[in-house]
């Protein structure tokens, strides 16, 4: 419906990401748990957590509460003094930090907390050289962009920040020509060896990775890999950046998706779920070793709002109600016994699912034209007629996902209940017929991205 | 005192700008209006609104229970949608900026906002250089820093992301050796050209200034110096970034600084006072033609929370209460009738005040060794006994001043009252007798930065 609040947004709000003149947003007016509403009243399920971030649903009475009482305390102060909430988030974040990891430097989002893990890194090291995998994605502002790999880059990307590319694991679409998911692994951790070796060990400061790729697909890696990230780490002097900004605080059934892993990075970045989104918050986790470099060293970079209360208030809430409220043990149990198997399931049903990949909260469905092909039923960078009709079906069925690409994730609050995931599984369902009547044949297209 | 906060914080939190082992922040416990008050009850009158942004004082109840409310109804949603804080912010914002500025991207801070406003400068005109005075700030991330003219950029330089610096106008400290301000103006707008014409105009996407500079020393340009950077900018195909991120939403006794002179950016970042810090939101304002580069194609840039619907509703209350308690024609009046008229006295009582400068709530004054030579009372970019002395007395008064290099700022926020104004006036005369001691004799020192 078009309403003031549209037609504000129309004149003067420019939008992320986006050609602004054929834009026709959707006006949210409410939110409470796992559902939204519309301005017309049309009631959706959220399944994407907005850009997978409200992990604790909307409106979440408890953080609710905690941001309105902190609003009365103390909304702000300078990050150089120190108050309650700030030093109150920052333990909290620290006992829940894999490894030895005890230091938290906050920022604003996730885009930041790159910025300034990269930063952190190639001071620590000397060096200046990141590596970073295709498909992935680090934030939006120059630094961050650079490192991401997907086409969000391209426009921005002059080759001038010292970013490398490389090859991750992906068996469904290999680059290794791998069958099983141990050669992938073992192929995969050889080509980064080599792109080390090639690019010059002592050239590089830091690599990168989400530890499981977020929008780019949701891919987690094979056992063994971040281990051999580790020792590749070690071995060359190289700190190992841990991106959780989308995978972190509970989307994996696990507080962090490192948990999942046997391995320890050197930097850890957060954002999203940290304060499920009601206060904007980021930051980076910091090992003693690096924190070490800037004990008497100055660390050059800061922001206004590092550690800002009210956002601290909101992480503090967030973390004790994901706890009391046993959120991240419920998010792993939807996993196990309800996204997984049925979704596997839809896979099985439906001609357009090449694959499904995930954990806890956190599934992508690859969706394809050609199940021999793996075409994709929608081009790499692109969207299609094909991907635009499931989207719609989806939405038509009551349920709002997360889409990019050829994928349709499946992202909800960690604390949706297993009716409301199931409702907006059938959905899903639903709309994935809608993608069957896009398939061919196998054999009359190429595979793409 | 060292209590719990104090204790997480040395443990657990890594601060902005800071060689981390030998911090001892300042536990602030409360704040309210122009006053703060420490973990030992000690009461201080902000003269610094913090990293100036608290441009309405602390905890303004008005805009405590905007945040509150809207905490009640939707705390967050994705930028994709439209909501009606958003909207309602971006208006406000719209119709308060200068000229046809008219659509807003929203961002978390100042930082981003000029990570953002180049970004749309470099697709705007197909060039990727930007020039930069020195002595300014533009933020912490990596496009900002380097943009930056202060020595925070310096161990953040790899001289890779098209930056070039020139020299602004600065009577007091003239690079030109100028003896007026019309002569300073001239020369500056001079050397600018020269600077566009040997670096090549047709690589040159834009010119950032912040309209006038902050933690680098309040210089309000000359009149005529900013009309004639939009001159040249429109001989050249330049886009004109005005950065008012501490200079705006009041600060100068006028909505913007730009509203002090003749002449309209293309492209405006804001941050800091839109909220009062209350929440963080930046942004940036952009003029039609700019905007319509995004029409058709996508704008490749983006974050989480832009339009962060706690921030913009923060943003709306914070405009609104500063409009109906009439904050900036408060701020007006205490640069004529109290900041300027007395902090002028002080220079005449001081030997070690070289310079007043300033506007509205908006003042610094550049403390000297030496009359004659101007040799800083600390050298450029760090500090000194006789400074370190100075803001202690400050403190000792009652009074938390912003302090940088040899100067000390004077930044209440803009509702300060004429007691409060003249309490704080009283305890920075008092530190200023300290700063004398250390003024030595005409001569016996060169001058410095």
């Amino acid at each position: 419906m078009k309403d003031r609040t549209y037609e504000l947004d129309r004149a003067h709000v420019f939008h992320s990401w986006s050609a602004q003149a054929s834009l026709t947003p959707m006006v949210v007016e409410r939110a409470e748990g796992s559902y939204l509403w519309d301005n017309d009243g049309t009631k959706l399920l959220d399944f994407s957590s907005q850009l997978v971030f409200t992990n604790i649903g909307h409106q979440h009475p408890r953080v609710v509460k905690a941001i309105q009482d902190q609003a009365a305390t103390l909304c702000t102060i300078a990050p150089q003094h120190a108050n309650a909430a700030r030093s109150e988030a920052a333990h909290l974040i620290a006992e829940l930090a894999p490894g030895d990891l005890d230091r938290v430097f906050f920022t604003n989002g996730g885009a930041d907390a790159v910025e300034h893990a990269v930063r952190m890194a190639r001071l620590h090291t000397g060096r200046r050289k990141v590596l970073s995998r295709y498909r992935s994605y680090h934030g939006g502002t120059q630094t961050a962009i650079n490192l991401t790999g997907d086409p969000r880059r391209w426009p921005n990307d002059v080759g001038a920040d010292g970013v490398v590319h490389f090859f991750g694991p992906f068996l469904y679409r290999s680059e290794f020509h791998a069958t099983t998911e141990a050669e992938e692994c073992e192929r995969a951790l050889a080509h980064l060896e080599h792109t080390i070796q090639l690019e010059g060990p002592d050239t590089i400061a830091a690599i990168i990775l989400e530890t499981i790729p977020g929008t780019a697909g949701i891919m987690p890696p094979p056992p063994g890999y971040l281990e051999g990230v580790r020792a590749l780490c070690d071995r060359y002097g190289i700190v190992w950046i841990a991106d959780e900004v989308m995978a972190g605080f509970g989307r994996t059934g696990t507080w962090f998706a490192l948990d999942l892993y046997d391995a320890v990075p050197d930097l850890i970045t957060f954002a999203k779920g940290v304060t499920s989104g009601y206060v904007p918050m980021g930051g980076v986790i910091i090992s003693p070793r690096i924190a070490a470099t800037f004990d008497d060293r100055p660390y050059p970079g800061g922001l206004t709002y590092s550690g800002h209360p009210l956002a601290a208030a909101a992480a503090v809430a967030t973390i004790e109600t994901m706890k009391d409220e046993k959120m991240v043990e419920h998010a792993a149990m939807l996993g196990e016994e309800v996204f997984g198997p049925e979704l596997r399931a839809m896979a099985e049903r439906h001609a357009c699912v090449g694959e499904v990949r995930g954990v806890g909260a956190f599934w992508a469905l690859d969706l394809v034209a050609d199940a021999a092909t793996k075409e994709p039923l929608a081009p790499y960078g692109g969207s299609s007629p094909a991907m635009n009709e499931v989207i719609a079906a989806c939405k038509k069925g009551g349920m709002l996902p997360f889409a990019n690409f050829n994928r349709i994730h499946v992202v909800p609050a960690l604390n949706i209940t297993v009716d409301e995931a199931r409702e907006g599984l059938a959905a899903l369902d639903a709309a994935l017929t809608v993608g069957d009547a896009h398939v061919h044949s196998v054999g009359d297209a190429h595979a793409g991205a």
